[in-house]
């Protein structure tokens, strides 16, 4: 089960522009596909927002269990006027604490030069505060 | 400090079925074992929940701290009837949503050929919707 | 896009002791310099904290917003004296509880020699039971 190589380091960039405020976008394929351009067989793959307003992460490609999602996080970390970052004239804290909540990033195996997801693992990007351009970075490592 | 030399990678699965619905399962042992065989020396340890309504976190092996986390969970993240996820025949939104909270994954530190954990460090796979066979990749990357 | 090499691995602790109880530290300088004496141009940069009652994560260098996120902790993981790990002689599961929603780790991206973070990441240390010793690690890896 131990496999040695040379390394190789893979980088890809994708941007974001969601038409919404908030939007649950699925990425899974754009990560397929760069793990197939990275050429990786075994190794890591990070997929993390290079923002404070957005997150990755794994859920269920499940349009109810979304709505779910979308009022629990309202409910934990809520949309209001008088936060004290508002004072800087941003409106996002609310934003920032989803965030939080929710975390930046994860850390996806590679195995056979393919994801090695579970059967109902689909990659997320969460906008908290879109309708700008926001990026995510593909970091890949490994033989 | 910078030390070189060929990339391995090692990786390796292990399955749960637990008798609760919920149960926190400390696995220190076992990604120790899985650190042992894959011969690295220095790198990281990716432990990843490959199912959505369950986590592998890293906390203190404390009964009292277990009970509060519990507790806790449930307050945030309550199990009940009406969430819209249920209307597709499944009852463990709040499986999905404490899987959010605590996260599905930690990446481990390897230094000389052992996990480099802090003194109270242990790792743990927390179950939210068990009761059949559920899996835990694990991926080792390094020298 | 894909850069093969020789791996290269480096490791390093910051240890910090803060007055207070409470404190978030920004500490993207100090990674920064770690990643210069890896010499690592492209790979990735695991920041972990050693203990259970810290967290490492990114987030935006603004006062007001670092005050919303302590008073959003303390309404999600609120320090109140009957939990249940507070039979053991300690106070402080407020603490693992903020650590557990906070997430203890950050994996980063490196990019020709650099962090490849967003133009307002910052890296902060999360202190949430201080005034003692503690620990994080920086574990390095790449070409």
């Amino acid at each position: 089960m131990v496999k040695e190589g040379i390394t190789k380091v893979y980088t890809e960039y994708i941007t974001f522009n969601t038409k919404n405020r908030r939007e649950l976008i699925r990425i899974t394929d754009k990560i397929k596909e760069a793990v197939k351009k990275s050429s990786v067989k075994e190794g890591l793959c990070l997929v993390s927002a290079m923002h404070l307003t957005a997150s990755v992460f794994i859920q269920d490609d499940e349009e109810g269990l979304h709505q779910d999602i979308w009022e629990w996080l309202e409910k934990l970390a809520p949309f209001r006027e008088n936060y004290k970052h508002h004072l800087t004239g941003e409106d996002n804290a609310d934003a920032h604490l989803k965030n939080l909540i929710t975390h930046l990033q994860v850390v996806l195996p590679i195995t056979e030069g393919k994801l090695d997801l579970g059967p109902w693992q689909e990659i997320f990007y969460a906008e908290y505060d879109g309708q700008r351009p926001k990026r995510v970075i593909i970091k890949i490592i490994g033989i």
